[in-house]
C-alpha cells in the first residue's frame, strides 16, 4: 500500500526537512544529543512512516499495529520527531525538554516514558534483537490464532540499524535465526553512512554486508540512496513482497544530511551542531522556520491521527467477525494480549504448591522446574520457552513442547541455538510485543554472555523469565568456566530483577508462579543441577515463601544464632542448625529464595526474622559473599566462594570448599563466640 | 611443509585413533565429558600436529611457536591426548585423572593446569576470539621487530571450532575484524558435524557458513572431508599458501567417529559412551589394545619432541644472528617476552605520582587517564591500546597513538569497532601471546557485553587493562541505559581482578601503574566522564594509595564517625565530613579507590583505617551499595543507587538522586544517632 502525500503540493524532502529541524534544534537546546542520524535517516522514516507504516497515533496500544524500532537508539529525535509529526501525545514542548529530567524525550528512547515508544534502545544491536523477537512473536501468534479468512495478527516489524548493530555480535545470533525461522515480515533498514564515533568506518568495519545476510538466507535490497524517496519506497515495496524471507534494505546515507559543514563526518555523530551550522543548516535545506516551528502544512501532512484511527477500526472490524466465527479464541486471544493469566489460577497455583509439597521428591531444581512445566504449561499456552542449545540439560522442554520452525510456525518452543544474548533480547521483543510470555534458558554462567539484555529487561519492566541452571560448583567436572561465583550476586543487584533460588520443588513452584504473575518486570530463576532433598513445611511455611524468606527451622522466643542460606545449601544449613541446637544453641534458619522479594516485605515481617539484638548470624552460599553483607553485618559471617571453581566431581568440591556440615558448624561457633 | 608420518607404515588414521581410544576411555572412567568432538576432530588434528605445526614439546614457553587453541573447549581430550602423545610433560596417569581434583587435565582447557594449553576455553567462541587476537599481537610484534632477512616473529595461529562457537555473536565481531585487519596467518578448522546439544543443528543454524565468511574478506576452503588425511593436508597446505587472508577450513565430519551407534548423534556430545559401545568403537576402529594403552609404534611416531627441539635450535640460531644484528631490538623484544616493565620504572612512576598531585588538576579521570598515557606510553612501546569505537570518550589514545591496520602492521592502537566482547577476548588473546600489554576502552555499562571475557582474563591470571569510562549517573543525558548502577559491584566480585575507582589525577595514576605492574591478573579502570578536583596528600598518603584505601581527612584518636567513597563521591565525602567536623563530630574519611587491593592489606591497617569498636560508617557511592555493607554492617547505612538512572544534565540527577552534602550529613546524623 502506497499513500502517495502530495498535500500542497509538499515534497517528501521538505516533510523530512521537518524531522532535520526537530532533531538538530532540540540536541542543541539540550546542549546534547546526537543529531547526525536523525539528519541522515530523515529521508528514509519519512518515506516508511507516511507511505507505509501501518500504525495509530491515537492508540499506541492497538495489538495489530506494525512496530518500528529504532535500534540506534542514540538517534532518539529522529523517533521523537516522527511521535510528534504524525500526531502521537508528545508535544512540541516536550522535544524542547529533549534529554530533561522527567520528560517524554528521554536521551535514549525509553519505554513507557514516550507513547509509541515500542523497547527501549542505545545498547546497540539490542533493538535489531528485539525487532526480531516481535516479528518471531507476529509470525507465532498469527500461526496460532489467524483462521482462513482471518488474518486477526497480520503486521510488519520495521527496525532501523546503524554501523554500530551490525557490528555488534549480537546482530549475528538474530540475524541468523531470523533467517533459519523465515521472518518474513521483518524489514531492516541499515543507515550505511560509512561513519562511526572513531571516524570512517572502513578502517575497522570492512564487512561485505549484503553477502553477510544472503549467507543468512535473507533477500537483501542492495545500494538503495537513502536520500531518494523514490528508490526508498520501491525497496520497502519489494521488501513487503517477500512474504518468506526477511528483508534487509541497505541505504546509502550521509550522516548529518543538510549540514553544509559537517554532514558527513563523525562530528555531527554526538555533539550538537551549534548555532552557526545550524544557521547554515537551515539554508541548505530550504528552512527558513524558527526554532521548534513547523508551519502548518507540513504538520497536516504529516498528520496521521486519521488514516491510524481508520486501520484501526477496520482491523476492530474484522476482529469482530473473527470473534462471531471463532469465539473462544477471540476472547483467549484478547487475555493473551491483555497479558491476563488464565482463569483459575489463584487456584491451579495453590493446588501446585500443595501437591509439590506432598510429594517430597528429593531431585534437581532444574527437574522441578521441569516438572512444574509439566503441570502449568498446559493451561498456558501463553508460554513461549527456549533455551540456547541446552534444552537437555536446562530441563526447559515439557511434554507439550513443540519446537517453532518455518514449517511448524504455531509452535511454543524455540531452539535458540548457542546464542544467549541473542536468545534474552528476543525473548524482551516477544514480551513487548505481547500473547506471550517467554522464558529461556542456559547455564547461569552463561548469563553473563547476555548480561544485558537481562538487565534491559529489567529497564523496561517487562515479563522475561530467564532460566538458568547449573548454579554452583555443584555442576562437578566442567570445571571453573562453567561453575558460577558471582553471577547470582551479580543478578540481584540489578534492579527491578527478582532472582530466586528455590531449596527444593516447593519453593522451584512458588518461583515460577510469582514469576507468572510478575506483570511489571522479569525474573530470574536459579537452579540446581545437583539433587535437592526436600523439606518439610506447615501451611503457614508453605505460605511465606512467597515472601522471599523464612524460618524453616525456628525457636521459642529470641535466637541465639541465626542462619541464612539459598538454594542448595539450605538443606546444609538446616543439618548444621540441628547440630548446633544439640549443643544447646537456640538456632533459628532462614530459607532465602528470594533477597530482592525479602527486601520489599513490611519491616515488622524482616525485623521479626532477623532481630536487631541478635548479631550472632552465619550465611551459607557457594557463591561471593557480598548478597549477604546487609544481612549478617560486622559480627557475623557467610560461608561462601572466594575465588574461583575447581574441575572434580562435586561431592569433592562441597568438601573442597568447605561447605560442609562441619564447617558452618565451626563458623557458627566462632561467631557466637565473638559476640 | 609437509612432514609425512609412516614410520612403522602406520596410517594417519591409526595415529588418529590413539586420540579417539584415549578419549572414549578418559571420558569413561571420569563418567563424565564430551567424547564426541575429539572423536570428529581426531583426523585433523592428526595432520595438523603431524605434519604442520611447529611447537616443542620440551618448551612450552618458546616465544616463536605456533599456537593452538582448541575453541570448542569442551572436546579437551582431544587437546589432552595431543599433548599427552606429542610429548608434552602431561602423563598418562594424567589422562586417567581427567577431570579429577588437582589433575592436570581439568573438565575445560584451563591455562596453568596443563604445559601446552594456550588459553583456557569452553566459554563457546572465545578461545576463537583469543586465537585472533594471538594473530594480531603475533603480525603486529613480527611488525615492530622483525627485520629484512630477520623473521624472528613468524608464527601461525591455528584454532578448532564447533557450531556453537560460530553461532555465538563473538565469532562475528572478531572475524569480521580479523578480516578487515588481514590476519593472514590465521588458519581457524570448522568441525562441521551438524549436530549440537539440542541435535541436528539444521533447525536453529543454517548459515552458509561459507558465504558469510567470504563476506568478512577470509580465504574460505569448503567441503574438506574431515576424516581424509590427504584433504586435510591439501586444505592446510592452501591455507598456508595465503598470507593476506586469514583462512577457514570447512571440513565435514562425523561427531563421535568411530562410535558405530552413537556417532552422528548428539548422544555423543557431552556424556560416556558406556562400556558396551566403547567396545563395539574399538572394534570398529580396528583398535585392540586395553584402556590407556597406546602400542610402542604409535607412540614413537607421535613423539615430535626431538622435531620440535630441532625446531626450537633453528629458531635459537635465527635469534642470535639477529641479536647480533640489532642487538637493542633483540634485547628489547626479550624484555618484552618476558613481560617486565622498562628499566626505570619505578623511578618513572614515583616521578609520574609526584607531577600529578603537584599539578593538581581539576579534570575528568577519563582526562586523567590519558594524561598519564601520554607520560608513561612513549616509555613502554609493550602498550597495544584500543577502545570498541569510543576513542574520542574514552581517551584512550594519546599523541603516539598509531592506528594498526593491514597497511600500517607496526602501530600500538587498535580500533577494535563497536565490538566489545570482541575487543576484551581478543585483548585476551594478545596478553596471552605475550609482547604486548593491552588495554582496551568502552563505557562501563558496555563492560556487560563483555563480562564473561573479563572473568576469564581474570581466571586466567593474564594481564588485560579493562578501561572504564562515564562510570555513574554523573554521565548525565543519556540515560539509564548508559548509567552503570550495578556493574561496579558486579567487578569487584569477580575473584582476582582488581577494579580501581580513582578519584582524581594522583590516584588515576597510581591505578594505571598498579595495573601494568601487575603480572598475576587483569584490572578495570573505571573513570569518570565529569571534571573532579584534585586533593591534596602528604607524602605518606600518597604512599598509601597504593594499599586500595587510606584516610584523607582524619582525626586524632578513634574517630565518632568514618566516611568511605570511591571516585567521584570521595570529594562529596570530604565535604560533608568537614561539615559534620564543624557540628564537634569527630570524622574520618577514606578514599578508597580498590577494594580488592585494600582486602589484601594486612589486618593491623585494616583495623587501624576501621576500628572495630566505631559502628557509625557511612559509605558513598553513586552505584548499588553491596560492595560497602561489609564495612558499614548493620549498624550503617550506604548512600547509593538502588534503582535506575535518569536522562538529565549530572548536576540535577545529583540532585534528584541524593548525592549531595546535605543528604550525606542527614545520613551520618541519623548512624551516628542509633550507634
Amino acid at each position: 500500500m502506497t499513500t502517495g502525500i502530495n498535500a500542497g503540493g509538499l515534497s517528501p524532502r521538505q516533510l523530512a526537512n521537518a524531522i532535520r529541524a526537530l532533531s538538530m534544534d532540540a540536541v542543541q537546546r539540550a546542549n546534547s544529543g546526537h543529531p547526525g542520524a536523525p539528519m541522515g535517516m530523515a529521508d528514509i522514516a519519512e518515506v516508511l512512516w507516511n507511505r507505509h507504516l501501518r500504525h495509530n497515533p491515537g492508540n499506541p496500544g492497538w495489538a495489530d499495529r506494525d512496530r518500528f524500532v529504532l535500534s540506534n537508539g542514540h538517534g532518539s529525535m529522529l523517533l521523537y520527531s516522527l511521535l510528534h509529526l504524525s500526531g502521537y501525545a508528545l508535544s512540541l514542548d516536550e522535544l524542547k525538554r529533549f534529554r530533561q529530567l522527567h520528560s517524554a524525550t528521554p536521551g535514549h528512547p525509553e519505554l513507557g516514558y514516550t507513547p509509541g515508544v515500542e523497547t527501549t534502545t542505545g545498547p546497540l544491536g539490542q533493538g535489531l534483537a528485539n525487532a526480531v523477537g516481535m516479528a518471531l512473536a507476529e509470525q507465532t501468534l498469527a500461526a496460532q490464532f489467524n483462521r482462513p479468512g482471518h488474518p486477526i495478527i497480520d503486521h510488519h516489524t520495521y527496525t532501523f540499524v546503524g554501523d554500530g548493530c551490525l557490528m555488534e555480535g549480537v546482530s549475528h545470533e538474530v540475524c541468523s535465526l531470523a533467517g533459519t525461522l523465515e521472518l518474513g515480515k521483518l524489514i531492516v533498514f541499515y543507515d550505511d553512512n560509512g561513519i562511526s564515533i572513531d571516524g570512517e568506518v572502513e578502517g575497522w568495519f570492512s564487512d561485505n554486508t549484503p553477502e553477510r545476510f544472503r549467507a543468512y538466507g535473507w533477500q537483501v535490497i542492495e545500494a538503495v540512496d537513502g536520500h531518494s524517496a523514490q528508490a526508498v519506497d520501491v525497496a520497502i515495496l519489494q521488501a513487503k513482497e517477500e512474504t518468506r524471507r526477511p528483508t534487509l534494505i541497505c541505504c546509502k546515507t550521509t550522516i548529518g544530511f543538510g549540514a553544509p559543514n559537517k554532514a558527513g563526518s563523525h562530528d555531527c555523530h554526538g555533539a550538537p551542531l551549534g548555532e552557526a551550522e545550524i544557521a547554515a543548516a537551515r539554508e541548505a535545506l530550504d528552512w527558513p522556520y524558527a526554532p521548534f516551528e513547523i508551519p502548518a502544512d507540513i504538520c497536516s501532512a504529516w498528520d496521521s491521527r486519521e488514516r491510524g484511527a481508520a486501520l484501526e477500526v477496520q482491523w476492530q472490524q474484522r476482529f469482530e467477525s473473527y470473534a462471531q466465527a471463532y469465539p473462544e479464541l477471540a476472547a483467549e486471544l484478547q487475555r493473551r494480549l491483555a497479558g491476563e493469566l488464565p482463569e483459575g489460577w489463584t487456584d491451579q497455583r495453590e493446588q501446585l504448591l500443595r501437591q509439590c509439597q506432598l510429594a517430597a521428591r528429593t531431585q534437581a531444581t532444574r527437574k522441578s522446574s521441569q516438572q512444574v512445566l509439566e503441570r502449568l504449561a498446559p493451561s498456558m499456552p501463553e508460554l513461549l520457552g527456549g533455551s540456547a542449545d541446552l534444552a537437555p540439560s536446562n530441563l526447559t522442554q515439557w511434554s507439550g513442547s513443540l519446537a517453532v520452525s518455518s514449517e511448524q510456525r504455531a509452535g511454543n518452543y524455540i531452539h535458540y541455538g548457542v546464542r544467549e544474548f541473542g536468545m534474552s533480547a528476543m525473548m524482551n521483543g516477544i514480551a513487548l510485543h505481547g500473547g506471550f510470555i517467554p522464558y529461556g534458558g542456559t547455564f547461569l554462567m552463561f548469563m553473563e554472555y547476555a548480561r544485558n539484555a537481562v538487565r534491559m529487561a529489567a529497564l523496561m519492566k517487562i515479563r522475561s523469565i530467564f532460566v538458568y541452571t547449573h548454579d554452583s560448583i555443584g555442576l562437578g567436572e566442567d570445571g571453573p568456566t562453567h561453575q558460577p561465583v558471582e553471577q547470582l550476586a551479580s543478578l540481584r543487584q540489578t534492579p527491578n530483577l527478582e532472582t530466586w533460588r528455590p531449596c527444593d520443588e516447593t519453593e522451584t513452584a512458588t518461583a515460577w508462579c510469582e514469576a507468572l504473575a510478575r506483570k511489571d518486570g522479569p525474573t530470574a530463576l536459579v537452579l540446581s543441577r545437583q539433587n535437592l532433598p526436600a523439606l518439610p513445611r506447615d501451611a503457614a511455611q508453605l505460605a511465606q515463601i512467597e515472601r522471599g524468606a523464612y524460618a524453616v527451622a525456628d525457636c521459642e522466643g529470641l535466637p541465639d544464632l541465626i542462619l541464612l542460606a539459598s538454594g542448595s545449601e539450605v538443606a546444609l544449613a538446616l543439618t548444621a542448625g540441628e547440630q548446633l541446637a544439640g549443643q544447646g544453641i537456640v538456632v533459628r534458619v532462614l530459607s532465602v529464595p528470594c533477597i530482592e522479594r525479602f527486601e520489599q516485605q513490611p519491616a515488622e515481617y524482616r525485623d521479626a526474622l532477623l532481630p536487631a539484638s541478635v548479631r550472632a548470624r552465619v550465611a551459607v552460599e557457594m557463591a561471593r559473599p557480598e548478597s549477604w553483607h546487609r544481612y549478617v553485618g560486622l559480627d557475623g559471617e557467610v560461608v561462601a566462594m572466594h575465588g574461583f571453581g575447581e574441575s572434580a566431581p562435586a561431592e569433592i568440591l562441597f568438601e573442597h570448599f568447605g561447605f560442609t556440615v562441619a564447617a558452618v558448624v565451626e563458623t557458627a561457633q566462632r561467631v557466637l563466640a565473638r559476640t
